[in-house]
């Protein structure tokens, strides 16, 4: 097997072995070095040791697979041939870089290795054919000082001081200059670099024990080892378990013809981007350093030049690099990142990726790729007059490289998301949030804050009150936070995951939110919270990260990206291609309002019960616990009165903001308690005695002092604290979640569902009346049954036509139901006799199809997620929609809902509604829409649009296949994710014989 | 339409036009009087009037059908012609009886009323042709008593206080006797009974303002609707409430012409049994009252005979008896409870019913019903020779009139309950029972139980210990309630449903349970509860009836049943039918024994959990509690090593106790911090501290006193109860049944699946050791995925084989998985790769489906259920599997499961396991074995049987259907059941349209 097995990949002269979609054999740098050669770019000839070879030597304790060395020397022989030059040569050595590349771009692996094939001869016959004694023993000390370094562990500070020693001693003596000033690298000679070699030479023997290997492949393969020894290198292993990166055995090893930017002032080095990263316009970017080898450039000790001044100085140099840039966009198709030597006015490329990009960047080169050429023609034609521009490659010069699905197909949810959130301020240095970072929780919604802690709603609403800036700090939240929440510019929690009350509300609003901080530990008596080993005071300052999750001590600097115009464009691409709607979860007229401006054609989920926690009128509450806490329907009826007139007002903003759009409002879901004041909430529950007292305490007022018995009478009606907790701790429940909830409370309280038919009703009539038109959709929470669900809608129509009657007004309204519960969707063919939509609330029904609540999974679900522990899902479900179950279900009730009602509406509003797989999976499906949070909304058109794409190029690959080749593919996709499972499975199968 | 429905049907002479499968139509008395008919026995003719037409006038605000009238002038014709007299004629009048009868007996409905067809000349006419003036006169009498209280409303008294005045008046004048003494009705002569006419016919004028009605025609009509009237009256309107009696809308009324049992001392009325149902001995059994009138009987004033003295008195009448109890035998195949009059030596039949029975002779009478005739062959013959046994009667007469699998079909899982649970003494007076009445919470366990009350766990066995009966009642229970449940002889609670914790505690015990008594205060503080407006001490006697759930204020007597031979002919008979095995759940070699006593073939549910809580070894449960607050996993191994020793003592108990037979062990399954001491329990919270602290302190004491530095470094790591309480509190969840519980534990925690999979190999080891067969099977609780459960099933097989390597020792065991969560069932295909058994956990399942926590549906589920109010379900989907749900996901999951391996083993070991219903469902859809509690493992065995027969009798009626139809058959029942839907469904289906 071994035998058979090749370890090495050679490219050069025009053709390559490898190609570029080959990086999980040859590493990132390797697979881009093999497509630059193929495609006729100036690439110097190499090889490429596959990652394979590595993970085989490690696996052999650093022994290489038989084969190997056999391998390498026979590339080696090739590309001596290509070079014409010889490795080990004395009088013109042939001289290499080593360089490591894996499959993903990986920092804390080994670095470059260069001029590797020098020793004590070469050298003098490198000053010979150079022509440069001074370059021949600079290139030999830099080999001695990266080899020892690098490839055998000496330290690095040993070589640098010996080299400043020289230079402060010789050189400065030698040119009269002041020792401790500073001296340039190039105002040494070739006498003081050769004193730099032999005193490396004597550093080397010091730290290895042995001299510098004179023999070149002794060189090559230390180097080589040194490579794959640093793919389990500590900082490497915990590198990839940060990043999550998995399913990489190894890195390749790249090993090239040494080119020279050192060469002289004809000669430089430089990295540089096809179109400028941080504004995405089309012109060239980048730095060059003249007389430079690559590692001068990170050192920065001298100031590179930009390109235009390149223009001036190596005019041929310029035109080879802007030849380039045309080749790698029309290859490419997309923005690149590159590196490039130019030795004696001839361009090399070393290295080419795609570039990373500011997110206004994302959108303007997306845009101009599909809708603009690279350079004007002119240019194009004269560069290939030049031969530096393959002929071919002429006309595409200047057209569109991509189509706009292509432009769409590229744009990312958080390149969306990165344009609306504040950011941590990018020039705050690395080094300093790592000295400021605390520690790290759950993502839960992105953006950047910061603020003082508070560690209740109320401290909240009174700094904020103040004008501070505040970060809520709180164990978990709960619907009585929601005011602290509203006016906190950050929330972090240490329970809850994705879908907590927390990490829902904030998302609503679009505000950066951490939850599932599980290290943080507060003692809200004490008024701290501890977090890394550092205590924090409540009104110390502290800065979240939410896009990364990660917590800060003090102030950090944010800024706020601004969307260029190219966004909206691509936008509206992505409107006219998709064919999934997308609507919003709002609750507000402002919310609303964001969310049309934001693209939503429609609410899909409008919550009732955030209504009554409105913070400006605090009466809502008080009036809906009155309701509560009523004894009886009378009671019962009256606290609904007094809500009725606010829910109204509501839904009139809210369908006056949507104008004509399609609202869904949710009756009232969430258990009862949760409207009550804890019991130690001492302030709510006295607001609620107050107000269910106060009606018997104005008749008690009005009662003649004299008349005792009616006194009494009226005083025994009083409440007190001790009975209203004593309430609430009745209304506890063992799993609210699966409790008196939803639309059981409307079995059990009718009046509730009356109330709020009532107050959409009329809303919508008053707003028919100002000629605003309002498509209601009244959706009934929690479902079980389609008989249950049939009393419901049998009242809701009842209740709305009654008044459609008593205002002489038409109204057309739709009756349905959320899917929300397992039952429910399995019962959908009965489910669809009584509902004109389905709304799949995919929160609960994970929740329940998977025995998961959300709030409590954040002790274990990191651990089914994490794939180097358990590993058993590939996200969180609650996050990405888990289609091999909860998909099923969703699948199982959209067939048989429109089995029974072919026009049954189906939408989802579950947190899924936002995520790109998961809308994915609902285009699929086919549902109508989806609903999500108004600054997901964006994500969510984008998403649709991909969907469609996608679809339609899995058409186009099997036309006959037809709609079932898309099911194919997302299967494909679901297989393809559950590849890990199959060393699971496959032992099970056997078991399963038994 | 109207005018073509028939309103009346005739019976008499041999014929009729109803029959005995009309009970709707003609309520259960008409159709019995005309299956009498039909199959020979001697009935007085007559007619019914359909509950049809009952209906229709109730509608009509009073007014008959078109028809009706004309119907009953044409049948009562009829009857004059059968019957050889004229309705309403002076001389020799035909007289009827009028009669209510619904098609299920129900009290608080009209009684009867007699004679009618008498007036002032009629009377005369009467006592000429039955030669009887006192005879004539008692009838009218008689007539206008009934007529004036029954039918007219005048009340009762006033007629009695008229009769008593006039006897002890006039007749003790006449016979000076004393007037305050005992006068008996027979002593009244013709004169004393005119005057008592006379005084109740002015009775009757004064109360109805007009005279009593002489027209016979005139009578019949308002008795009729006077029956009529009587099903609305709200004495019957609360029974059907109460009985939840639904689906009849009227009562029919039956007008028999009437026979006399007071014509002389060779007439007489009865009321008898065709078995004796107390032993159920196959002698006749029956009383009887010599010239007597049927109100006479209820009266008691006079004492009946026994049927052995007619025998003697009168033998001819006698012998037509016998010859009824035997076509009723051979006609019903069933014991008889039958109300006959015998009018001058010649026999007539008014009434036949299944009789009700003790529960020992429900086994009894099947069983000899299927093995033995009902009378011997020359007493068959004799009776035949005589004319009165039909010939075709003779040889059916002394076989069986039943099979075996008709013997069980008869059975009821009740009828075995009531066998082994204690019940009220029903010697008891129901009046004292009324009075005793505190109130009713849900019946969740069955048997009767008194005892003292104690509100706390402690109290409880601190009580119990010395030597007090107790009645544990608490708002809910936890598991650290468990020692006192033990030892209390009946549970009360105010919260939780059938499958709440104190439910299912109480069920595996066989202990009296009632849950759910939401009238129920406790105050804990003060030592008190109220419920019906009562307030008790602790200490105080308190009775529970676990059947109906009732609860009485003191002590009230309660008998336990023994069990006949017949009981273990039938279950041997049941366990030969059925193919479904019977397994149990139990935690104790005790509970396994007792099981085993019972007929279970295995354990399908071992929990492990129980274990913990044995209070008999407190240091379990601190150890548990050590484990679970171990701060990491060496500390955590540490407190498992003290677990270890008594889990494997407890498995070998329970595998000696099983002895072969299968024993399914779960792994631990709920969350964590159910073993944890309530913050407010400062004893629990010491133990745990001071466990804790032991080792530490031991290390202390050790320490020399002058080494403070090693003393205040082993004082840091003690920890305090203000910790515990924190730690307590951070396991908190909102939602723990859908927590960190079940297999999740495990992936947490491995070290507990380790410890737990070490107690069960190691016992069996030991066991085998021991010569005793095991055959464990290891069940991982709450999975959700196959991924998920192999790497458990790895870790489990892993443990295992380790312990059999190094015992070198060999065994057969299982690993497999519950299903009870959806995802489980609907990847079922994916979970069967890994498992070697599904055992569906419904309990769970249906909370996760349904959306639905047992503990807190009480507070909402009654209302689903309730017919009256919503209506949604038809049983408690916690008792009776939801077929139409959960069982769409069983179904599911068994047909992938095979898909995937043909020859998984299949179990259900939820509560549903002990439902005769959800016992059905497990035989149709092809499950191997239910799983349920001891005490309901013989009701299993007879239900699994019964779906076996019906299975079978369903092929027969199509042979070639083959199973499908059993199918169809279940899914028909189902049908039946949603047929109250369809109002809805039509409704809707209409809408759908839109």
């Amino acid at each position: 097997m071994a035998a058979k097995t090749r370890w090495v990949y050679f490219f050069g002269a025009g053709k390559a072995d490898g190609k570029s979609d080959q990086k999980a054999l040859l590493g990132g740098k390797g697979a881009g070095l093999a497509e630059m050669t193929r495609i006729g770019l100036p690439v110097p000839p190499g090889f490429t040791i596959t990652t394979e070879a590595c993970a085989k030597t490690i696996n052999k304790d650093g022994k290489w697979p038989v084969g190997l060395e056999k391998e390498i020397r026979a590339n080696m022989k090739k590309l001596e041939k290509t070079a014409k030059k010889k490795f080990g040569d004395n009088k013109d050595p042939l001289m290499v870089s080593v360089r490591s590349g894996a499959a993903v771009s990986m920092p804390g692996m080994m670095e470059t290795i260069l001029n590797l094939g020098l020793n004590d001869q070469a050298v003098e016959g490198l000053a010979k054919a150079s022509g440069s004694r001074r370059f021949a023993f600079d290139a030999y000390r830099r080999l001695i000082m990266m080899y020892g370094s690098t490839a055998m562990g000496v330290s690095r500070e040993l070589f640098d001081e010996a080299f400043d020693e020289i230079k402060r001693t010789r050189t400065a003596t030698r040119l009269g200059l002041d020792a401790d000033g500073f001296i340039n690298d190039t105002d040494m000679d070739a006498d003081d670099l050769e004193a730099c070699v032999e005193r490396f030479k004597s550093i080397y023997e010091e730290g290895c024990g042995e001299p510098f290997p004179q023999d070149a492949f002794e060189q090559l393969k230390g180097s080589i080892n040194a490579v794959f020894n640093s793919w389990t290198s500590e900082k490497a292993i915990t590198y990839r378990r940060v990043e999550k990166i998995t399913g990489l055995d190894g890195t390749g090893v790249n090993i090239c013809q040494m080119v020279f930017g050192n060469m002289g002032d004809d000669c430089g080095t430089g990295v540089c981007f096809t179109r400028d990263p941080s504004s995405g316009e089309n012109v060239y970017y980048g730095d060059l350093l003249i007389n430079a080898q690559g590692e001068d450039v990170v050192a920065g000790v001298r100031t590179p030049i930009h390109l235009d001044e390149l223009k001036k100085i190596m005019p041929e140099a310029y035109d080879q690099l802007e030849a380039v840039r045309v080749i790698l966009e029309v290859h490419y198709k997309e923005m690149q990142d590159l590196e490039f030597t130019i030795e004696r006015n001839t361009l090399y490329m070393l290295q080419c990726r795609t570039g990373k990009r500011s997110p206004g960047a994302t959108f303007k080169i997306a845009v101009d790729q599909a809708t603009s050429g690279i350079v004007p023609a002119s240019l194009a034609k004269r560069l290939a007059k030049k031969k530096y521009l393959p002929k071919k490659y002429v006309s595409a010069a200047s057209k569109p490289v991509i189509t706009k699905e292509e432009a769409i197909q590229r744009i990312k949810g958080v390149d969306i998301e990165r344009l609306f959130y504040p950011i941590l301020d990018p020039d705050v240095p690395a080094s300093e949030l790592e000295s400021r970072k605390m520690g790290a929780g759950i993502n839960a919604v992105p953006g950047a804050a910061y603020g003082e802690i508070c560690f209740s709603a109320e401290k909240a609403e009174e700094r904020a009150g103040e004008g501070a800036k505040v970060v809520l700090v709180r164990h978990e939240t709960s619907p009585e936070d929601v005011g602290g929440m509203s006016v906190a510019t950050g929330i972090l929690t240490a329970m809850g995951g994705k879908t907590s009350h927390a990490a829902v509300v904030a998302r609503g609003w679009g505000k950066c939110c951490i939850v599932g901080c599980g290290g943080l530990k507060i003692n809200y008596k004490q008024g701290t919270m501890t977090l890394g080993g550092q205590t924090l005071e409540e009104g110390d300052m502290l800065t979240l990260d939410g896009d990364s999750g990660n917590i800060f001590k003090g102030e950090i600097k944010t800024i706020t990206p601004t969307a260029p115009p190219e966004y909206d464009t691509l936008m509206q691409w992505c409107d006219k291609i998709r064919t999934l709607r997308v609507r919003t979860n709002a609750d507000t007229p402002e919310d609303s309002s964001r969310a049309v401006e934001l693209g939503a054609e429609g609410i899909g989920l409008c919550r009732t019960e955030h209504m009554f926690f409105n913070p400006s009128e605090p009466e809502r509450l008080i009036s809906m616990r009155e309701m509560i806490l009523a004894e009886n329907e009378e009671d019962r009826r009256l606290a609904l009165d007094k809500l009725l007139p606010y829910q109204r007002k509501d839904f009139e903003g809210i369908f006056e903001a949507m104008d004509g759009k399609p609202v869904t409002v949710r009756l009232l879901d969430p258990p009862l308690h949760e409207f009550l004041p804890q019991e130690d909430n001492k302030q709510g529950v006295e607001e609620v005695v107050n107000a269910l007292n106060k009606p018997i305490q104005d008749e008690l007022n009005s009662v003649e002092y004299w008349d005792h018995n009616l006194r009494a009478k009226l005083s025994e009606k009083l409440v007190s604290a001790e009975q209203i907790i004593e309430r609430v701790e009745t209304l506890h429940e063992s799993n609210p979640m699966l409790g008196h909830r939803g639309c059981r409370l409307c079995i059990t309280y009718p009046e509730i569902l009356e109330m709020q038919v009532r107050a959409i009703i009329e809303a919508a009539v008053n707003c028919t009346g100002r000629k605003i038109k309002v498509l209601p959709e009244i959706m009934i929470p929690l479902s079980i049954d389609s008989r249950e669900l049939g009393i419901l809608v049998d009242k809701v129509r009842e209740t709305a036509d009654g008044i459609l009657k008593d205002r002489k007004s038409k109204l057309t309204y739709l009756v349905g139901t959320m899917i929300e519960t397992p039952r429910a969707a399995l019962t959908a063919e009965e489910m669809a006799e009584v509902a004109e939509f389905f709304s799949f609330g995919t929160n609960d029904l994970t929740q329940m199809t998977m025995g998961l609540s959300r709030d409590d999974a954040g002790r274990f679900l990191p651990d089914y997620v994490d794939q180097d522990k358990a590993g058993i899902f590939y996200a969180d479900p609650f996050q990405s929609l888990d289609v091999n179950g909860v998909g099923r279900l969703v699948r199982h009730a959209v067939e048989n809902g429109r089995a029974t009602r072919p026009k049954i509406k189906l939408g989802i509003c579950g947190e899924h509604g936002g995520d790109p797989d998961s809308i994915r999976f609902c285009h699929e499906v086919g549902l109508a829409y989806v609903s999500c949070s108004p600054l997901r909304v964006p994500i969510a058109r984008l998403s649709a649009a991909q969907a469609t794409i996608e679809e339609k190029s899995a058409k186009k690959a099997k036309p006959r296949a037809g709609v079932k080749k898309a099911t194919k593919k997302v299967a494909k996709k679901a297989a393809k994710k559950t590849n890990a499972k199959k060393a699971t499975k496959t032992k099970a199968k056997k078991k399963a014989k038994r």
